[in-house]
């Protein structure tokens, strides 16, 4: 049915390769058909060229053909917006959410701390992900600068044209939120990961969210502070559920394709959410 | 003049990626204008897709914009075929022409000894070249496996085109020969490479070349036996005349285009070429 499918990943830099110190401008990937391969390298091209953060002077492709046996078909994630007024609620309710997932809050402040000071060694932000034990707060990456990069996700076309429509009607149709919710539903569907946290590091995105299988992919319009360039991304680790370097491996080369999608809802209350909640949870445990 | 060139480099291997084991098919490269970029990296694609090697499930494509100052423009070597009938003859000629150059024969014979054993340490072929010590014959590639990638190359599309033309009339117009001949004259004109020697490990493809800045590019169309897959690049090193990590980083980080062709020449005798052999060793004396 997937005959012929092509992962193509492009990430571009400027003042030389990544490996060689240059600045990340822009990373982006597709899952493709083989007539599709030129057309999407044209869009992953113009759009490293057009990135906010700079003109890229170095730009990466990959190519790789899929063993089509081993692309999940897979569910989008539901999308809700929390409504918040400014980034101090965002938090406090993005931290509430965390606790309900079943996290310590010792764990919630200190991964939050991360976000906020640059969790690479060199109080740099991370292209890929902290992975964080929620039992002792260890961080888990086998590369701290590097992390863990998930990788090998799209949208199916029809799939990708639906959400389009249906984000649009909440003003919500643009890369980030895309992206991100490919991401989150990847991630989501490993049982190791009870949850996810992340903001983006563009200064003038404040949005981020806090996804998981259980409640979905919550929005917050307000997670930081406007202006400010860091941000990231952290899974949360139950490390009693998998073996690590397996769920790292597959984060990273297992093939998901969003075939269908998930509800996309709009801005809700907190009060709302509590509800939701408290279904979600009560069905869970029955 | 050269505004916005840019380097494109293309390889393609089968079973993954190089770096996790896959097995090389295709690699290529070209330096064109920005407006260039999209055709280079169809045609790009396509020669990977076609090689005789076996069709590739992994391609990378680096995109690099050029310090247009840093681009040596730069002639291409003068080119003769000498006349042999089989590849005794052919690797007879070779040595002797290395010795021209002032490489002691036991270096030469250990030279050819590398070529014909598989010089990488598990018996395989390098995708780059081998450096090779003329006093000491030590290898000096930093990784033995790797070997030096002379990297950066190409022709201005005008020299590309009479080129071209020039190399129909003896048929000797293709891939092989034009991308050698661009990566010898680079190499040719670092000082401290007194010479060249190669052929292709491609088992149908039984010509090679010496190529010197002193004599030029000396092909022969026999210098290994048909249906060989050993085949490889050795550049003979004077250890006296330069930093080798500097020559290292120029041979493979450096822009050359060759934008003017030195002479197309059809077959000579070896007698020919000692008379032009002779010319060259006293016009260099002088």
């Amino acid at each position: 049915m997937n005959k012929n499918l092509y992962s193509i990943r492009m990430r571009a830099a400027q003042g030389g390769p990544h490996e060689c110190g240059g600045k990340h401008i822009s990373g982006a990937e597709r899952i493709v058909k083989e007539k599709e391969i030129m057309d999407t390298i044209r869009q992953l091209i113009y759009r490293a060229q057009q990135h906010e953060r700079g003109y890229p002077d170095y730009i990466n492709l990959n190519i790789e053909m899929l063993n089509t046996e081993n692309i999940r078909e897979v569910t989008s994630l539901p999308i809700y917006t929390i409504k918040t007024t400014n980034y101090f609620e965002g938090r406090e309710m993005a931290k509430k959410i965390l606790e309900l997932l079943g996290i310590n809050r010792t764990i919630i402040e200190q991964s939050f701390h991360h976000l906020l000071q640059g969790p690479a060694p060199n109080g740099a932000n991370m292209r890929g992900a902290i992975l964080m034990d929620i039992k002792t707060g260890q961080r888990l990456e086998p590369d701290l600068s590097r992390g863990i990069r998930v990788s090998r996700i799209d949208y199916k076309p029809e799939a990708a044209r639906e959400l389009a429509h249906q984000l649009s009607r909440y003003g919500l149709n643009n890369n980030h939120v895309r992206e991100a919710l490919c991401l989150a539903t990847k991630v989501s569907l490993f049982p190791a990961i009870v949850g996810e946290l992340c903001w983006s590091d563009d200064p003038s995105y404040t949005a981020g969210y806090v996804a998981s299988s259980k409640f979905g992919y919550l929005r917050f319009n307000h997670l930081k502070e406007k202006g400010s360039a860091r941000g990231g991304r952290i899974f949360f680790v139950d490390p009693a559920c998998s073996e690590l370097e397996k769920t790292i491996y597959r984060l990273e080369q297992e093939p998901y394709l969003i075939t269908k999608l998930g509800k996309v809802n709009g801005e809700i209350t907190y009060d709302d959410f509590k509800q939701i909640a408290h279904s979600a949870l009560k069905g869970a445990s029955k």
